[in-house]
């Protein structure tokens, strides 16, 4: 077995996804079983490439500091390996694999991450290669099947919330004027993030009066009838959107740009909120705010969540342990033992169950008109945003870390050419 | 004298319009000068329609979660006072003055707000009535006559360069993807809040490659032309537009709703970004993100500026002080006396200096191009957003405060019906 440890990240960034690769880090570190540990620059890309950078050059500090970075610090990519595992592509990964002497590779990403992991995994069994690879999960969307939670979900979520919070102290301050604000929150297929505004409060209540899901059937009609007669019995209307609702056909009812798609073919979604605003003021009332955080709230780590933080770190670690122990093909996935005491366990989840699917919010957590979620959805959700983490500042502003991509390496010569 | 004092606050929200209110509470307080401590629900608009709420009854340990409480913590209004000054307006005014036995009036706000105070102090004085009237300023755009900055700017620019410099590191993850990202700020006239983008850093490097200001002229070829020129340099180009940038007819290049105007004939603004964003779309590179940060610009108190956050408080405590030596009439200002040490003085600057009139940017801390702002700028601003103010959380969010409307007392049986 090689000696050497890789970390890569792809995917959409998270608040947390660098506490992630500094759990592993720190991990392989403490085993005393590894001797470098590097990373490659912009996931997979960066093994194919021969980007990669060997992390215990850095100094402790530094490292402390990209924990708390937002966003992927070792840089990502949007990349799928070839169904077809003769492809030259996993002859070079393996390669490169081999020059650097790597007996774990870790990828630390969402649904398609932990596909390119399954497939890194299955290649190296079928060959009789000796490198375990295992999967770290991060995504805001928390759609990940097989864990209780995502990391990088508790933060976005905290973010969400206190924006939500914030907003509605803004609003409330003009007490007589009927308002209608509308957000919008990010969630392709699930609804995770816009069912987590329920925890924002006003004076105790509930800011968010209506929160509209993937999971239910979004219905213009029903939208604005449901805004009429909250504003008929209140001053404030906070209606929360996730961007991938969908109509009765089962498609995205908005798409900013409906011919264009992503790699993987997601659509691009986005700006639903406007576009609904304007319906409003076209049929109810003039006076309505939209509220996007956007990619603020997958890279907020200003206002990180201490539970998720941690966990994210655990995550990290455990994916390294797990190897360490001959488990390869796992991503670490978490078991809620209890609410309250709110309780978790780390457990070695197989690829194959989790790679591409996607879990939803379950039906019984969303009200009976599925414009709201109920105490099940909360009582999930609250332990989630718990505690804050206090970053290190610097002149005012998050002292956050940048690695140097002039510190790659050279070893294997031959560049690749596909 | 009255033996009473009565604050109240107008205009757009701020993170720290209420620490301004504390000060004033807690210096009113700690003089053992005066009784009652009164707020106005809804800025001058309470006053006539009497709804006045005694802060003294309230818990100490709540009046401290207002200080940290985003948006107008006494709520807000926009009324501008009749020009007549024997407008029955201002006999009303003063006959709930005389029922509550006000001896000191202390108006928090903008350049609008300024305004009431000079008209109230000028009809105090005009009719001999001894009641103290003392603005304190607040306006996130930073824009009021006569002081070096204005309280609640530092908060706005430092939750701009948070979100600004997250959003950097949050684009740069992907290291070749060629990107334009495109930041609008609030700022109707003066473009403070974007020219405070300037301190936003990756990796040492300014973020802001280009700024946009009402200051100078904007024009749509002369911005994709520098976008394009950054674009054939650099991977990312990020640039920040003011939402008031006007073209050489001296108008609002771009305005949401080009027929609505507010009470004070102000246009609505706001979603320039977008507009923009398409342009590049049309013309330039597919990929362009927006960021707006909207409304959460000037109540983010999660992010507050500890500089700002102190100088606010002292901003309302010399609103007072002056008050008590005898001084009417008057904005608590700040003299700045130095950079670096940073150093400020606060001085009592005649409301009829500073009502209504507005600071722009000198156009010598701006660059030749008019595309950004120079180290002049950079060195006003940084002290600004020094400091982070550790607020209390409950539950995972902040434990904001919410001024209770029931306790409203009635004195003055007759209801005002003009």
């Amino acid at each position: 077995m090689g000696k050497n440890v890789l970390l890569a990240q792809s995917g959409g960034p998270t608040a947390v996804i660098n506490s992630s690769i500094v759990g592993a880090f720190e991990a392989a570190k403490r085993s005393g079983k590894v001797d470098r540990i590097y990373s490659a620059v912009g996931g997979i890309l960066g093994v194919i490439n021969e980007e990669l950078i060997d992390l215990t050059a850095i100094p402790t500090e530094k490292i402390q500091a990209l924990r708390f970075t937002p966003s992927s610090g070792l840089f990502s990519c949007r990349h799928v390996l070839p169904e077809d595992m003769n492809d030259e592509e996993y002859k070079r990964i393996f390669e490169v694999f081999e020059a650097y002497d790597i007996g774990y590779f870790f990828y630390n990403g969402g649904n398609d991450s932990m596909d390119t992991a399954y497939k890194l995994d299955k290649y190296a069994k079928m060959h009789g290669i000796d490198v375990k690879v295992n999967g770290i999960p991060k995504t805001i969307d928390n759609d990940l099947f097989g864990t209780d939670h995502c990391p990088g979900f508790g933060s976005a979520a905290k973010y969400i919330n206190v924006t939500l919070q914030e907003c509605a102290h803004d609003t409330f301050s003009y007490p007589n004027s009927k308002t209608v604000i509308i957000m919008e929150t990010m969630g392709r297929n699930a609804g995770w993030l816009a069912a987590s505004s329920c925890l924002a409060q006003y004076n105790g209540n509930q800011v968010a009066d209506l929160i509209y899901l993937p999971e239910t059937t979004f219905d213009l009609d029903s939208f604005l009838g449901d805004i009429s007669d909250k504003l008929s019995k209140q001053t404030m209307v906070f209606a929360v959107v996730s961007e991938g609702v969908r109509g009765a056909d089962g498609k995205p009812y908005f798409s900013s740009s409906k011919n264009t798609q992503d790699k993987f073919g997601h659509q691009q979604l986005g700006g639903l909120a406007a576009v609904l605003a304007d319906e409003v003021k076209k049929n109810i009332i003039k006076r309505v705010k939209t509220v996007n955080p956007d990619i603020s709230q997958r890279c907020a780590s200003h206002v990180m969540s201490l539970t998720d933080y941690e966990e994210s770190y655990l995550a990290g670690a455990a994916s390294f342990e797990f190897a360490a122990n001959g488990i390869s093909g796992v991503m670490s996935a978490f078991e809620r033992l209890s609410d309250d005491p709110y309780k978790i366990d780390i457990k070695p989840l197989t690829l194959d169950k989790c790679a591409n699917a996607e879990k939803m919010i379950p039906r019984d957590w969303i009200n009976e008109n599925g414009n709201n979620v109920n105490e099940k959805f909360k009582a999930y959700a609250l332990p989630l945003i718990q505690g804050e983490v206090a970053i290190r500042y610097k002149n005012g502003l998050p002292d956050y870390f940048v690695l140097d991509k002039n510190n790659i390496e050279k070893k294997v010569l031959k560049d690749f050419i596909k």
